[in-house]
């Protein structure tokens, strides 16, 4: 007999990340998917704002409805997933916690330990500050053992995980100075949000490379919280994000000062391989590998390579992820499963 | 009266690089286009190879012929481009240049101005290495005078323009810590020419973004060689080219530690405007612009902006070329230009 | 010494084909630009907005300005260009024309000879009927005469020139039958504007091919306008239009029954050899070519093939334009060319 | 308990079709991977060819074997996917079949009733005819309950999968006329095969439309075969292919004249209800509506709209599914099930 399914609802769920976590709980195993809300799709059925869901044994018969916090509890609900803009999901989250769900935020709102720099790099106070020291960073390769007993679970953006994974080991080991880090992320459109902006038309991002959002994009803050951790001291970074032409995935390329270019190669697999033994959507590619969008897009892996520049001394980093799989409805999924028992590949062994 | 114009021949005209130097020279108004060759496409016309450029003036009538030095100097040309691999191009170079022609290379043979180094990065002798004090590395915005009264000009290689452009006047001046640069290139799939070659297919380019050839990549002698020259001293730096889904087009974000973080903005600025004044391919997008690939493919502009991150006292710069025009073909018709005594944008403006 | 340029004004140039007549227009040697309008732009500067003009000989200088007839009629131009929404664009037309300036209008407005056929296809009753009379349907191989002493051209529509080209000739002679023609066409997404529309997104329309707009296209109005006025009588047609993920092209499959399968393909040829002889932007490809977008772009092109389908005696018809280019930009530059005396190529020769 | 797996040997597995089969075969619940050959990549891991099946369960430890009859048969495989040429698949299913395999071939070797219509589309006699009138076309949705007890499954092509699906139950209740049938279908990429070809390039397919392959594509034997057992006489179609720029995706656009106009809407509705009612994988959008590949790519789902084009009296149908997926592996896998007495949609529900 089939054990019990987890009863689940989605708040927000008409944009990318919103998307990507239906089509991952719909055919979820343990998951039975019970309200799901929008404003804008109120009264419209699942498969009609979705035709690729249509035929999925879990979006049968669902429609979206109003977000409100009292229909959600009604739904009965044990899990609520929030994929809403920062400052909105706060309000969320506060009542639904004491309704008895746990939740699992998408949304910057719960992510930073400090109300005054997300104040710094939100432009407005934090909503529910309390909140803040209850709330676990929802990267389960760092922190998967908290996220397991959370009630209230801040999955990481998109960028931070393919730079936390890969960067985190090393500087907890000393194997770089973190003073000399310097990121180039790579980000397809779907990463920018489904919002009518001119900027992001097809004929916009098509055919264009670009920069944009240095040298202080929001995502930073996250970034350095948890690199800071890491090495027990503040560390700042370089980051610079770029629009890419492709639909969805994340490709991040570090340069960073090896403290012993003789022996970081070396070093650095020992690292890769003592952290992410046994778990399941890291996959160390070795030295010489880049990873490839291509490899992990609609996927809930990470793929990560290295190679030493040994004229400069420094360490190459490579990772790859799907922005919105591992870098948001995926990620999301995998705290899911450690929160409620379940098999943390549940439902996110798709290839 | 119109003046007369230079009969001018390509070599090895059916690749990318030759394409685009057919499209820009068969409207030149300064050039007599007298031979074209392919070894490939010897025998066919000009049209039928390229059916893009039929209806072009000087496309018409023209066929591609065997790549001969006797048939090339019978033809009565007075310039040469060489579209060659390396190795080959050297070759026709020396012939060429006793028959009188004026060669301007757009391979990798004569940019380097040591045999040594031509022989750690391209894995063979050089094949002509009395000609390397001869040659003039052909960027005319740096080497603009020499270029003028050279035989023999190397034009310089795509990615070398897109970070030569931006960082040499900076390094002339000692705004920014030559030990400290670190590079991130974005190249759209063109740059690795048109060769039949698995991993270049569309199914495996599209939705993919990779970085490949680090640490080591052949363009990082001739970048090094020209950033020496800029300091006056050895310069190493660490450079990472990504393959990018788009046709044309190079975007490159420089990560260095400006020397005085306060003031690196302004004297950034005032190095630029010094440098190119008058320069009428490069335009300086000022602080805070992102290059785009999008404002510059199929011109033969280099845009530049650049921000300055306060927080770890770095300067990130962005540049935008078309690897296929200032990033190879666009950037030899200027240096012919300049040699032939024609304006420098004579057949370059094109928006 | 050269002749004196044609001072002209593009009225609504924020948009994709105000951006595509700017373009073209900046290099144009027998045009001054002297106003360029845009309600949203209004006050910025040509360069500033569209980065890709930077550094263009008749950009520079020039600031969009707010949309007035006082405006326009101050500035000088002897000719403008209406890139307005349909229904907009007829206000502007009439105040214009009286001011004494010739108009190229690239809108709907006026390309239909029946008001009633404006109405059913765009839903309000037509802006200016009494001009309808007056204007002249501005493709240059069918109506060339006419477009050069006209006041009031209407420049047709993207899918329109891509469907009439081919097969006006064949229509005339009666070598297919008007009764069983069914049209294929795939745009690229700037035939859908520059407007902030969520399913016109980067991430909505990469990897998509979808039809859409079938059976009732307002495009479908022109193409049967034209076609009848070719056989003499009433002609419907079939037409079907695809978005597809690239930024410019259109590419056209015709169906259509061979009057007599056996010679048809001899008759095509002579008939386009006949009525495209010495036009210089129709290419005619032959039998068993396939017309490719990529060999058309940002020209001016049309290129045209086709073959004979024996077991169905169906003849099968491949064209190709840039959907911005012939399509809509360059076709009315080559209409202005026509309607002031100048050489019918003038600035449209790029490739 | 969970049943025991069936063991299957994947044949040819390196390029698309194939790398499609192993993506599906490694999740599938009721398949257990035994071998898989590939004559370039043997003695490769199976994650090491193919980056992305890293982590797959069925992935784990397999590694390319010689394509030889007797190490298929060695591996205890009660059935074999054949990915390979036409002309090299026969080779291998008849020794197979004498081995007790069950085969499902997705080449065209065993497709084709009749061996002249073969040798007069793919240019060669016949490899095995005796062979033909055993095997079963593998549409399932038409032939499901021939399929469930066949031993050799020939697997459609994916173009006339798109056609099919539409068309079939429209012709054998005579609503459309069969001499009237135009089809214009639009693949991406993959469709073409990983193969080695300097005209499937990015650089080469990006930004690029164009038909191909008319009026006489291979596929058209396999198209005019079904719809004429569906008529119960001789059917003739004009099928114009045409080239993506997308990795995925078949959309396809069907014009014919309507036996009745006035009712054939509610007709075709009825015709496919009945047809399709309880098979998962058709997805009947209705009238008006559009198929897109965007809802289908990596599903094994097939799409179909239609609208009636009043004014010319034909009926306008649109159909979209993945040519690797529903067009390819998909399908195969759902044979797969249907042979071996498991759930049609075994491994098969991916959204």
């Amino acid at each position: 007999m089939e054990p019990p399914r987890v009863k689940v609802a989605v708040v927000g769920a008409s944009g990318y990340t919103g998307q990507e976590l239906l089509r991952l709980l719909v055919v979820h195993p343990g998951v039975e998917l019970v309200a799901v809300t929008s404003r804008s799709e109120a009264g419209r059925r699942l498969e009609t704002v979705f035709p690729r869901l249509r035929g999925a044994p879990g979006a049968s018969g669902l429609a979206f409805i109003e977000p409100t916090v009292e229909a959600i509890a009604a739904s009965g609900a044990a899990a609520a997933f929030l994929a809403l803009p920062h400052g909105l999901a706060a309000e969320f989250a506060s009542p639904l916690l004491r309704h008895g769900l746990r939740v699992i935020d998408l949304s910057a709102d719960f992510r930073l330990r400090d109300a005054a720099v997300y104040r710094e790099f939100y432009g407005h106070e934090h909503p529910a500050p309390s909140l803040l020291a209850e709330s676990v960073y929802g990267l389960p390769e760092i922190h998967g053992e908290r996220i397991a007993s959370a009630s209230l679970v801040a999955s990481p953006g998109c960028y931070p995980t393919s730079i936390l994974v890969p960067l985190v080991p090393l500087l907890e080991r000393g194997l770089v100075d973190p003073a000399s880090i310097s990121i180039a992320s790579l980000s397809g459109a779907s990463g920018a949000g489904k919002k009518a902006d001119a900027s992001l038309l097809f004929a916009e991002v098509n055919e264009s490379l670009r920069a944009y959002g240095a040298p202080k994009h929001r995502h930073l803050s996250e970034i350095e919280q948890e690199l800071s951790l890491a090495v027990g001291d503040t560390v700042r970074v370089s980051f610079v994000p770029h629009l890419m032409p492709v639909t969805a995935g994340i490709v991040t390329t570090i340069f960073c000062n090896a403290c012993d270019p003789d022996t970081v190669s070396e070093r650095v697999a020992e690292a890769y391989a003592e952290t992410y033994a046994g778990r399941p959507f890291v996959r160390i590619r070795g030295e010489g590998a880049f990873a490839d969008t291509k490899h992990v897009v609609r996927t809930n892996f990470v793929d990560v390579g290295w190679s030493v520049d040994r004229r400069t001394g420094r360490l190459l980093i490579s990772s790859a992820e799907d922005n919105l799989g591992k870098g948001a409805g995926g990620q999301a999924v995998q705290s899911f499963n450690l929160m409620f028992g379940l098999p943390e590949t549940a439902g996110l062994l798709q290839f």
